[in-house]
């Protein structure tokens, strides 16, 4: 897994790749206004670390979140919409307002778990609230594990104190320990960190640290927020900003991630900005937001590129890049439909160029739910017309490449002859790059998924998730 | 695989069961006017028949189809639209004209072949219309197998030669061994049989005939027409009537089947009817249509259970049917979603009574594609609106049921104490009903689907299809 380059191999065989943003490290860096630490409450059988927090040092931070859409949404992600609501104003899919901490727990996702796990989460909550002396409507909540059953209260409660506020950490490794306690099925701890550069009130540049930690690697599928994450900076910018730069971020990162086609109850990516910076606050539209938020967008596609590559039973990331789309939410429908697609997914485990079945899965894609499309830029009316209806594509323009090789040209007659041999070869992991061209126009986009392997059977048929 | 009962377990713990057909029989049997045959032309490099005929003896038949829509629709579902629309007017992804015979080609898809594909396709429609002396826009054609392949048309010449006219035969064994030739990796031929009563001129009761035969068993998923099916008939009734009867048929039934969430290019499934019965001629909106759509449903219905039951590494058959729903189309997209969760597939394979995951993947489900809403009774508008929209789910009311075990129900608080031991045990093959109750309306649906093992994954890793 830290052998998955944090960019897909730069192979522009078929036109110009989807993306172009700022360097990401494979590295745990808190930013400067927050501390961060783990223990083990005993909620995972295996007495590995099952809890985390994230805290502010100084007062609440700027939050915006994306949730699941699941009407069976957990107890956590209800009281973390609640609390956004109840300090923001906007307790919606895509939140935000303030925060003080994020708690999450893994083992038990505490999803239909009825009035009593929102009472258990409510009580949880109150105890981070305690810890850190922050108002209880400043506490975020995540958790992720098993549905239909209740968390140990008194257990989390009593890690909870031992854990803060002495416990909590402003040193990378505490962030590490944190990505380490998010974990369920994953194998792998997930992070990433870019930096940027803006301008304080003088307009000398202040260096901005972006950090993310998410965990996967099951119920994955492309819609809004899929899994778990915490992005952290020491930007300085209002919640309703923050929100406008995670919402495209998210679409198309997160978005277009897919292990298994399960969307799950418990989704939610959340983004704290500290302010502890000496920047200047960002305006919304100004070049300070588009930077901030093309670095958002960076650590949560490396993110989402690390939970896709950690897919369960996953042994190669599958990344589809697509370009010469009619627009980018075409592009974007066609690259999730290829790497959600069971016969293309089953076609890279056995190292079989097979573009028959990368063909017929971008034929059968579908736009993505109209407020994905709203959130990647698209009027409310256009994302209503276009939501969840097949894509054009023309098979006489497309263009399909696998691992750097051409293998279809529908200019030219359709299929290219090729050496199956060297390019069954060059599809080995850990990542294999799949390119369409559609030959229609200039819109691009990507998305991550993973090989189906005997593996993912095994894992979700002999254990209860 | 004829272990599986043409029916589901009448369990009516959470309600009525959606579907109240007539009985259908697992034997193959011509209706008067037709006559089949198969033949070896050497496509299948297993040397297994790999080819069928079905033919009328007195002239052209009314026949109405459904395609793929998937744009890479190859070579022989083109050539069927535009031979349908030459006879009939209608070529689109629901077309009728009339015909006189159905040829299958089994080991090539003729998909993405371009036009030397297209000029192969033409070329064997060719040798049927010579062989029975036929007009060449009156020949179907359906061809599955490995994509961008082309057909050995010589070998296929030879074999319709061979076979049509004097090798075809109006025995039953006809049909079975039509059915055989049509295999790719199903592991049985898939034949169902029923029949009803229509009255004559006089208003005396004839007995109709309604027989069909399939294959699936991969890249099967909802969607207009997912696999390969011929429906015969010997009742009298204009190819538009036919059409009106088979649109919504498949929206019930095909439509709801999926084995791994990938839409084929070669989907069609074919309804001809011979008119070689006495009885009169069916009125479109008349006691007789009726009665003939559910013969034609309950025919496809039992194919589509025979497909999922088939599944490419399945093990189990899994019946999803969802009552209580605002209205049919929302139970059916309740229904499909559960069928077509890994996570749900997987926990059927181990025997998990998991309703986490099914509930998780009711919470997951969208409305069908508009031209499938329509095929179900709903008005364009309508169907415009809701295609691909969320399904409203109150967690609150749900009910759900596992092999006819309530797992949980939300009226009662969520989760409802079970032996998990005990129905571990009743998930036994061939098949398991997952029954969910919405509590929101009367409207009821059915799905089918079937267990994702890891004899699906080496399918698929290890071979070219």
């Amino acid at each position: 897994m830290s052998s998955i380059a944090s960019s897909p191999s730069q192979d522009t065989l078929l036109g110009p790749l989807p993306t172009s943003l700022p360097a990401v490290e494979r590295r745990a860096a808190l930013p400067a206004g927050f501390v961060a630490g783990a223990a083990t409450a005993g909620i995972k059988p295996s007495g590995r670390p099952d809890l985390m927090v994230v805290a502010t040092t100084r007062g609440p931070a700027a939050a915006a979140a994306v949730f699941t859409p699941n009407p069976f949404a957990a107890a956590p992600v209800r009281l973390s919409r609640e609390h956004l609501a109840q300090t923001g104003g906007s307790g919606g899919p895509s939140a935000c307002g303030w925060a003080r901490a994020v708690l999450s727990t893994s083992g038990s996702a505490n999803a239909a778990t009825g009035p009593d796990g929102d009472l258990d989460q409510l009580t949880i909550a109150g105890f981070v609230a305690t810890a850190l002396r922050a108002p209880i409507e400043e506490v975020l909540c995540l958790s992720t594990g098993v549905i239909g059953v209740r968390l140990p209260v008194e257990r989390v409660g009593a890690a909870v104190t031992t854990l803060a506020p002495d416990g909590l950490s402003a040193l990378p490794s505490a962030l590490d320990a944190a990505a380490l306690a998010l974990m369920t099925t994953d194998t792998t701890a997930k992070v990433a960190t870019t930096s940027l550069q803006l301008p304080d009130a003088d307009g000398r540049p202040v260096a901005i640290t972006v950090a993310g930690i998410a965990k996967g690697v099951g119920m994955i599928h492309p819609r809004m927020a899929t899994m778990l994450a915490v992005v952290l900076t020491d930007a300085t910018i209002e919640p309703d900003v923050l929100a406008g730069l995670l919402r495209p971020a998210a679409a198309r990162t997160w978005d277009q991630l897919s292990v298994d086609g399960d969307t799950s109850t418990n989704d939610s990516a959340i983004v704290l900005a500290s302010g502890a910076a000496a920047a200047a606050p960002i305006e919304a539209g100004s070049a300070g937001a588009a930077a901030l938020g093309r670095a958002i967008e960076a650590v949560a596609r490396d993110l989402a590129r690390q939970q896709a590559a950690d897919g369960e039973g996953a042994t190669t990331l599958i990344t589809c890049a697509v370009s010469g789309a009619p627009d980018d939410a075409d592009a974007r429908a066609i690259a999730r439909a290829v790497v959600s697609s069971s016969l293309v997914k089953t076609a890279i485990l056995g190292r079989d160029p097979n573009w028959g079945r990368i063909a017929a899965a971008a034929g059968n894609a579908r736009a993505a739910d109209a407020a994905v499309l709203e959130a990647a830029g698209l009027r409310a009316d256009e994302a209503a017309s276009r939501a969840g209806r097949p894509v054009a594509l023309d098979p006489d323009r497309l263009r399909i490449a696998i691992a750097g090789h051409v293998v279809y040209d529908g200019r030219a007659g359709g299929p290219v002859p090729f050496d199956r041999v060297a390019v069954g070869a060059a599809m080995a992991p850990p990542e294999v790059l799949v390119r369409l061209d559609l030959g229609s126009g200039s819109g691009r986009g990507e998305a991550f998924g993973c090989d189906l392997t005997e593996g993912y059977v095994r894992e979700n048929a002999e254990y209860t998730t």
